[in-house]
């Protein structure tokens, strides 16, 4: 069955616009009364039929949606966005597949280029959501420097786990972190930061730390922010289903 | 400490080729009394120093290594090559970088192009292990059919736990699948095969139950290829983790 993004979406008739009625009509073929369904990222789905396709318009007529209660527990990444584009829409196709609920971008002080593209990566979310058929897409937050984001979760009671990942600091061999698979609850909220190309300054490490945030390491292998932040989305999952 | 690739280095003066030596002098812009690592990708890592640079040859004094024991247990992964090379040349990096043991490319009924890269993905998982400084280089198998890869574990005894992964089958409403969380056992070597692109067709999976593989499901989403493929590399490091 082909999903289509309709963020406002209500039954009755609805008007597709002119990208999404071309790529019905002429990608999909699609000709009156053909079935598709319509996600609204917010959990519910709608079965709907083709009215009519256009080259400027298709009008489908949407029915009672499937509603899909939200993920809990829920999983924030902060990662730093790489240097090289392609690799953090990589990481966004893939996060989303596998069940992020939100992603924070963050700039650091080893943020090599700062570029945030926002419409391009909510762009690359809603694809893979309809691709992975998640009824939730995941929330995309504007970039922000990370003294403004350790602001927003500082002295929160009751709020969701801390984690940080880093790597080893040369500076400061005494500093101690703890395996992910051991730190990190089951059955709770999490929000997991992930050191950025270069990896966190030592200040900021510290600064972490004064905001509640718990150092963990992945295992000894180097692994790139990339593949380090979809590792804590595969992590997250199996510790919630296996502890 | 910058590391290359060595698969045939010894203690003793050591000549490194045309490409790798313009790498080092111009890239690197290494000098004499440099020193770099040598990994030859099968445990053994070399502490190394730069003797002489020049663009068609550079000279190494090559020390005693450290070696790494061999990876227990180890994952062999299935994958039918992606239509698009790139999403499979990114499944290798990271696989590698997340530390899969082996991996057997398969032609399968629902491979919609058979090109064989070789070469270019052995390139692609060496320059993985030396990012992530990994001592073991994954064992890359020439592709094969299905077919052929079933014979070789045919009646094996004391052999790996065998896992499929495929998506729900149409046609067999009543074929059940496991969790992989549920399914995968801790401590043992495995070998698990990721449905292509379009999946299994129902003889292939029939055929994967005569040879004894279990069938598992890592959720109930639409995982790509090459996202499942490498969800598995880290269930199976978290599931012998954790359980």
């Amino acid at each position: 069955m082909r999903r289509f993004y309709a963020p406002e979406v209500k039954p009755g008739p609805h008007s597709l616009g002119a990208d999404e009625a071309r790529h019905l009509g002429q990608v999909l073929r699609a000709r009156p009364g053909d079935a598709v369904e319509l996600a609204d990222g917010q959990g519910a789905v709608f079965p709907a039929e083709v009215v009519s396709v256009g080259k400027r318009e298709a009008v489908l007529q949407v029915g009672i949606p499937a509603c899909f209660p939200i993920p809990d527990p829920q999983l924030t990444l902060w990662v730093a966005p790489t240097k090289h584009t392609d690799r953090f829409e990589w990481f966004l196709e893939k996060a989303c597949e596998c069940g992020v609920s939100r992603i924070q971008p963050i700039w650091t002080g080893r943020s090599e280029r700062k570029v945030e593209k926002h419409e391009r990566w909510h762009r690359t979310l809603v694809e893979a959501m309809k691709q992975s058929q998640r009824a939730w897409l995941p929330e995309l937050l504007p970039a922000t420097p990370l003294k403004e984001a350790l602001e927003t979760v500082k002295g929160a009671v009751d709020g969701p786990w801390l984690g940080l990942a880093h790597c080893p600091v040369p500076e400061h061999p005494e500093w101690q972190r703890q395996s992910i698979t051991e730190a990190m609850p089951a059955g709770s909220d999490a929000v997991l930061a992930i050191g950025p190309e270069g990896d966190f300054t030592p200040d900021e490490i510290e600064a972490f730390g004064a905001a509640g945030f718990t150092p963990v390491t992945m295992g000894t292998h180097r692994l790139r922010t990339e593949t380090a932040a979809l590792y804590a989305v595969q992590a997250f999952h199996l510790i919630n289903a296996l502890k």
